[in-house]
């Protein structure tokens, strides 16, 4: 696969603006790091006073560059920025990392330069990384364009893009003594040109990359984000550790929807939508990356721990529930094997405790039994540093076990002086290993979560049938900008999505009233219509349980006269007549928010007026396909109640399903949508309505 | 403050019992860790077949034993286990350890043997550690009685008191580069004698422990544990990690509850009760520790965060927030003297980003600066590894504004190689410093709730009057074993205690009904009476909102007849007259169960029949104070929903915290009652009422 960012991966000459030989300036680190870092390609070095460093001869002038030369490094001050660019530009050049700060971050002065240096990269047909960023390395090709101190990176399987340079340079410094190495890492400064999603699948098709890392603290543009991560997720994970998690939602929300929806409510449908893994901290995204870059995946979620110590095998089995996975039961062949093996006083059942005497043997054989159980999906080893023997003793036993297995195994080697040489050997043969059992258990979590996100992956979606576009938009043609929608416009909004509503019709008089009623069928519930009037209860404005034609003619003048002597100034339009919804069924509450980065936000919950307070909702991205609003319906207790509860009969589960994707479908096709919420909706044992839909335009 | 413990902890003489000239032994890793650790008193070695090592002449006996000799550590077979206690005994010694395994832990026969030894050492009074434990050790005395490869721990402020022998060795390894060392390290085994709680205040008595930290794999006796535990919090700060987290709650509970109250629920309300801070990894246990030992306390809960880059700085702004600390807002003449400090492109606001070109004197004076704005309650400084110096110049620049302030400062120092002399510095000038904000993060929150728990602590806890516990007994009277209290058993119950109730009253005939009726007064309730009947509304057994003696009367016919005819086979006692409470207030549900470790655990949360659904509930442990209660409140939707919420009035909270703490004395003072569960307490606005009471007796 090719495309413009590959000659930032395969450049056949590089171009160093702005090198030095004076050791302090930025310029000479990037002529270090290039010339050390054993690229293979042509190194030009250009600074107009001229001069040589590192053995290479600076050329004067971008213009004398000679072939081949594919990218450029540019650190020079800001205001020299377009200048150079165009000059890059002349010279051919197709790929530029603008390393240098004094742009946008810097304020409006800054913001300007970083435009025009855009506008003359993009003449030019040249793609940019930066400004203000560390640059890029790849540790296999080798190539390494940063001004960081050495020592470098270790060649590895995880690649990393980040927003942050500084967690860059943090990273690399910490991932010395972790055991793990890089394959790219790309900074990324303040994508005035090149965006982390460019990015995705360019990594992604290095065959040195096992595991994508991202640093992110937005996305550029969440569609195509959601769109291109999924694409490499099918092939390759992805972990991501988004901050900014404390920016609060929307401020001035008018649905429940939009004021529990916040910004990460999104970023966590995105990322579950795309597949992506969300890590927490630092820490866990190389830990999960590790384990998905070197374990095979597990068939189940059934794990066997394998111990000398109880203390921390009891420690893993908590961890492994936490983490949503199950202590394996063996075969009785397993637990004969083990009792063969080790000393009566040991523990055979899950988690296996060899006792402190067991020997490194001990702990290959076990494992060897272990990971052959048919009822064991993955192991986990605890090691704290045994008494009479290196630790690495033990490692080096189990290494060749752990390979020879289509099951994965992690490691847990408990200390830290004393279990070293062990952990090295482990890293050498790509098993991952953890200094705590919660780690490690929280590591084969995810593995077992990829191996079912790619079983699950093929399953088609049905789609949707009876949705009117035309109808749905000719609906909200007159609406105006910011407004509420009419009821009645919003009940032909839901009926164009085949959504079943209760009904609701307005009657001008009272023979129309008893008409209508006749017509959406006994009994009804009456309510006053009138724009000036939001709590209609309040005025005496609702009659429940109407029950025939003649009590329907009544009740329209009842209602009008008893709202009309209390609130004498209203504009009173009639009454709306609406089917009557038995109050046996279940309310739960649907809507939609338009999320900026990410488009229509769904969400599904325990309905009624504490939908804030209880906060039983779960989010998920439109369009949803029926797996993904089955998972909403899982996460809430609303969701899981639909198949009944105690004297609480089943009703229509299906149904609401199928109103959840037709309401994303609607949020979907109609960008015009702002907001939308039925709530309740009421789940009966064959249907569900919308008793109460509101819908408001953007 | 002296114990039957402190001989452990001041011995003036040790002998080891089963010394060895082998190196591979036990026995000689003892005599070496004793003689090597720079203990000052008598060292006494012993083996039957006498020789010498480490210098010393071994004695064949232990009765050979010469003054002073205050502590023995056994090291011999388990059989031999007994005899040997005997001899120490004989010989005068009051404290042992004994180290041994093959006692309880391998079965029936090792049981007895353990049995039979605990009781040889009670005969002398001899107190015991062990068996089958790793020992202790104090690195000030100093005193090392374990047999754990060197080198042993480092000198330093925390203690801890471990279930886990191989978490000891372990974690004393993980230590060494972490940064923190030990006061005292105790390994129980067995805990024939000496357990957890008995360690608790003899190690909070050391000087030189600062924090107490605990592995516990349970707890001997729990309100003995709270009661000791209390003592010492008031003192120093506790931090437990308790494992077992996966054990299941109570399998055949019979009220919500109960159901709901697994035994982590008991724990955490213990931990809670006792002010012990309680952590969820070994990692989390010393990250909190270390800032405890050696920062002082913060008088709120606003933080500044210091650093040189712009994205930790968000991962800690968030991580902050996630862990109920704020981002403090700085005064103008904060704003003044950072504006005068740093560059324009800096931003002054919180979190103060200083740009990657910040120097070591930028970090101090920014530090400085920060700390004495009375709107920061501490700080938290972020150091990646810097690009023109090393890391250790901004920690030492920073350390002498840190140890001048009162106010607390975390460092991060992210990164490994690069950092790891700062680490050093910041370790021996007691700043606590990490790799990551998240994990900063969590331990300044520790902090801020030490603080704030020390400040309750003085708070008075006001007296319940109107509790009669004997006629409460003597409602338990007659009550067989097991079984579920007669309603109006019940109801005596609530009276005694002084907890409103619906006024439950048999009437065996229509016309006691309609006697009772109008006592308790109009409406009511008419429920059947019948042993054989558990759901009352499913055979049509229930009438409401009765308006008068003439209908009441007529409901009882009404009801038997009823009954009767849907179900011939059950007794019938008559009919429950129960006052009608108005459907205005809100539904709650209070209970408590008996947990065997901790006494009566109470709930309080959302009531109705979807508890269990909604999982709304929260734990604490009786008896409760106002303070106890109002926290369980603050926990749950239901609880902050009493003050009123959108169109839900606000009902009788103090009524809600008043019930709560009667049911709690009552559960506390009759350890009779295995369950109570009253579902719903009904809270209205001036007041609150069981409407539902079930008590199970033990």
């Amino acid at each position: 696969m090719t495309n413009s960012l590959t000659p930032f991966f395969s450049p056949r000459g590089v171009a160093v603006i702005g090198a030095s030989s004076q050791s302090y300036k930025l310029g000479y680190g990037v002529a270090r790091n290039l010339t050390q870092s054993g690229y293979g390609g042509v190194i030009h070095l250009i600074n107009p006073k001229g001069g040589e460093v590192f053995g290479i001869k600076m050329l004067t002038s971008i213009a004398d560059i000679p072939d081949p030369v594919d990218m450029a490094i540019l650190v020079v001050p800001a205001k020299a920025a377009p200048d150079t660019m165009r000059q890059c530009g002349e010279r051919g050049i197709k790929a530029a990392i603008l390393v240098s700060g004094g742009f946008r971050e810097t304020g409006a002065e800054g913001a300007k330069l970083e435009a025009e240096t855009l506008k003359i990269a993009q003449e030019y047909g040249i793609r940019m990384i930066g400004p203000n960023c560390i640059g890029l390395l790849d540790t296999h090709l080798p190539l390494d364009t940063t001004f960081l101190p050495p020592p470098a990176p270790r060649a590895g399987e995880l690649a990393f893009i980040s927003h942050s340079g500084a967690i860059c340079a943090a990273l690399i410094d910490w991932s010395m003594d972790q055991g793990f190495g890089f394959s790219r890492l790309i900074s990324l400064g303040n994508q005035a040109d090149v965006s982390e999603t460019d990015m995705l699948s360019v990594v992604a098709a290095d065959e040195h990359t096992k595991v994508l890392t991202l640093y992110l603290e937005n996305v550029s543009d969440g569609a195509r984000f959601i769109k291109e991560a999924q694409t490499v997720v099918a092939k390759k994970p992805i972990v991501a550790l988004k901050v900014g998690r404390s920016a609060s939602g929307q401020k001035a929300a008018a649905s429940h929807t939009g004021a529990l929806a916040g910004a990460e409510s999104a970023f966590d449908a995105a990322f579950e939508k795309a597949g992506v893994f969300r890590a927490d901290t630092t820490e866990e995204m190389f830990d999960w990356a590790r384990a998905l870059a070197w374990s095979p995946l597990p068939k189940g979620r059934h794990i066997a721990i394998l111990t000398n110590a109880g203390g921390p095998g009891v420690i893993a089995a908590d961890a492994l529930e936490l983490n949503g996975l199950e202590l394996a039961e063996f075969t009785p062949e397993t637990d004969a094997a083990l009792t063969a093996l080790l000393p009566p006083a040991a523990s055979i059942h899950n988690p296996v405790d060899m006792l402190a005497s067991a020997s490194a043997e001990h702990y290959a054989e076990g494992l060897r039994i272990l990971l052959a159980d048919p009822n064991v999906d993955g192991a986990l080893v605890i090691m704290p540093p045994p008494p009479m023997y290196p630790a690495e003793d033990a490692a080096d036993a189990m290494i060749p076990v752990i390979q020879a297995s289509e099951k994965p195994t992690v490691i847990v080697l408990m200390g830290s002086t004393a279990i070293l040489e062990a952990s090295a050997h482990l890293q050498a043969a790509k098993i991952a290993d953890y200094r705590f059992p919660e780690r490690a258990a929280a590591a084969l979590a995810r593995l077992a979560e990829r191996a079912e996100f790619l079983g699950e992956m093929q399953t088609s979606v049905a789609p949707l049938t009876n949705t009117d576009i035309a109808a749905a938009k000719s609906a909200l043609a007159d609406a105006p900008s910011g407004s509420w929608l009419d009821i009645e416009l919003a009940d032909r909004l839901m009926s164009a999505y085949g959504i079943s509503t209760a009904s609701i019709k307005l009657a001008p008089d009272a023979d129309t009233a008893a008409e209508l009623a006749t017509q959406v069928g006994f009994p009804v519930v009456m309510k006053i219509a009138s724009p000036d009037i939001s709590h209609k209860s309040d005025v005496g404005g609702i009659l429940l349980n109407v029950q025939s034609a003649a009590e329907v003619a009544d009740g329209f003048d009842l209602l009008m006269a008893r709202v009309q002597a209390k609130r004498p100034e209203a504009i009173l339009e009639g009454v709306h007549i609406q089917r009557m919804i038995p109050n046996n069924g279940q309310e739960v509450i649907v809507g939609a928010v338009r999320d900026p980065q990410f488009g229509a936000l769904m969400m599904f919950g325990s309905g009624g007026t504490e939908v804030e307070g209880l906060k039983d909702v779960a989010f998920g991205l439109s369009p949803l396909s029926e797996k993904d609003a089955e998972k909403m319906l899982a996460k809430t207790w609303a969701g899981k109640k639909l198949a009944g509860y105690r004297n609480i009969p089943a009703v229509d589960r299906a149904a609401v399903v199928d109103t959840l994707r037709r309401l994303s479908q609607l949020a979907h096709d109609l960008p015009e949508i702002a907001e939308i919420e039925i709530n309740p909706l009421t789940v009966l044992q064959n249907a569900c309505v919308a008793v109460d839909v509101r819908v408001k335009i953007v």
